[in-house]
């Protein structure tokens, strides 16, 4: 029986669980609606290194080594580590990957990053070729506003529209076993460009993407929005949002009202982060956080996970190109 | 039974092929010691792009583009696309994926992201995830150049321990059918940081990674260096090649006569290319091209890809970080 279901996506059968997860935050995330999701605060940005560089790797360290203790698991047990961040040449994964001897494969899709880890973790555990799989990711406020925007020296006023990166990491561990929220389907997307360039508004970029990874997800499992409680995409803020509920109204599709996303709840109004929180750890901490603990309390029996990445470069916005954008999708199941 | 054998490796029993490929490179490259292996030799290295970033995504485009048309392949057959390239937010890849509706995975392994791209393709066809998978690399010269090192335009003078980035691209389509080298194995390296610190002499940081991969394919498969015609490793150019040899002789393997490194072999002594080739190209078109031709032409019937990656970023040289290495394993057979 093939494990891809239609065209984009791939079927697990033998359901692969996350079998444990660390997420942390830096103190602004903390004091956003969702503090309580996430298993720590931070309790500054700079945690004693001399770079946020240096932070945004620890924090990853963090979460992976956190997520193995948490199942008394040894880094020996783990079979590969997928990892991928917003750095230039992923450098904050792999440096931190170079604390263990576990296999490492580099993964790249900007704020996505964290879904298609899952998603080919899980396909390394259903195809039979691992047994433990660690997925991680990070993101940093200041190494992204310093590589992609402007020094924070600088003060530079932020626009609406813009995201503010989201401080955190976030790590899972994917297995077998008896305990932990299942993952049944992974769809993985296509790029879409709709010829947008306004690096200052990426929740527009990247809403196209969603829906078409939706709209796949949807064709290929026959399912509809309503057959999830909760269908949580990634940093398409305020805009982004709004954006993609216009598409998928037009559609005519019902169960609205279970669209939620990670970049426009994890800060509050009153915190100013314009169109919302953005950067790999934004839906990393968001669904291993809030999504999870969703399932784990039996507010939801599914969920579904919708990642977006806009992979644009600070070099490609100089040279007056369009926004690729790409969107995974995850179902978790209790 | 499991698709894993030893720590490692993934074994493909369903022999994955390559059912197309197609390399080009760049004029200097052309005029290199295996200009016959390549299937393309370009006319220059603008290709009439106003940036050498554009050259670059569309030698991406071209080499995945014939690829598909050798075999006379729909990108509608394709499940997936996983393609991976040096420059910041791999944009090269994600640029040249957005004219395909395939869905897209970003993979990073600096030089090593071919045969990373390779191993995890085959195993997305093992598991049953799909029918057809492209991978798809390049680099460009002046891209990397003025990306981590020095503006084209400084003319600074190199050592002789440099790499001289390839100007190129390469692309493979796997599947299954009655011909084409097949994928037997493929062994992912976790990641090795002897705490090397010169950026200008890569080779060296990389000969360890591209040791321990060895040793870990050997002991896994449970197979000698002399089970293989010729063990192809990528990059590690002059330096780096000598010292894989001693650190090999130190533990008595036979059969190290078998080994040549891309890196080393793409320029003639002539070319004045320091250390010899790099990039993500240099690997991708020396295993499509001289690799390959070699199984074709019955000249060998067994070879194993080396590829090795340095994961260091232009800010981690700036802020004195060592250079993380890593180096990826695949085996084809006739």
């Amino acid at each position: 029986m093939s494990n891809r279901l239609g065209s984009q996506t791939l079927t697990f059968s033998r359901r692969p669980r996350v079998l444990s997860s660390y997420t942390l935050v830096g103190p602004i995330e903390g004091k956003g609606p969702h503090a309580l999701d996430f298993d720590e605060i931070l309790p500054d940005d700079v945690l004693g290194q001399k770079t946020p560089e240096k932070t945004e790797r620890l924090m990853l360290e963090m979460a992976v080594e956190k997520t193995l203790r948490h199942r008394n698991t040894k880094s020996e047990e783990v079979h590969f580590i997928l990892a991928g961040d917003l750095l230039n040449q992923i450098t904050s994964s792999s440096f931190a990957a170079s604390t263990y001897t576990i296999p490492f494969l580099g993964i790249y899709g900007a704020c996505s990053t964290f879904a298609q880890g899952i998603g080919l973790g899980a396909a390394l555990l259903q195809g039979d070729f691992a047994e433990k799989v660690l997925i991680g990711t990070a993101s940093h406020y200041q190494t992204a506003e310093r590589q992609f925007r402007y020094p924070i020296e600088l003060n530079v006023q932020h626009i609406s529209s813009n995201h503010h990166t989201v401080t955190g990491a976030g790590a899972a561990l994917l297995g077998f076993g008896d305990e932990g929220p299942q993952i049944s389907y992974a769809t993985f997307g296509h790029i879409v460009d709709m010829g947008l360039k306004d690096a200052h508004d990426m929740g527009s970029a990247m809403a196209p993407a969603a829906y078409s990874t939706i709209k796949m997800h949807l064709q290929d499992t026959g399912r509809s929005l309503e057959d999830y409680d909760m269908i949580l995409t990634g940093d398409l803020g305020k805009q982004g949002r709004k954006m993609l509920r216009l598409l998928l109204e037009k559609d005519g599709l019902k169960g609205l009202e279970r669209l939620q996303d990670g970049g426009s709840q994890i800060y509050s109004e009153g915190q100013k982060a314009g169109a919302g929180g953005s950067g790999a750890a934004c839906i990393a901490v968001m669904a291993l956080g809030y999504g999870l603990n969703m399932l784990k309390s039996a507010k939801a029996e599914r969920i579904l996970i919708v990642a977006t990445g806009a992979l644009l470069s600070a070099l490609t916005v100089l040279q007056g190109e369009t926004i690729p954008c790409v969107a995974h999708a995850i179902a978790f199941e209790a």
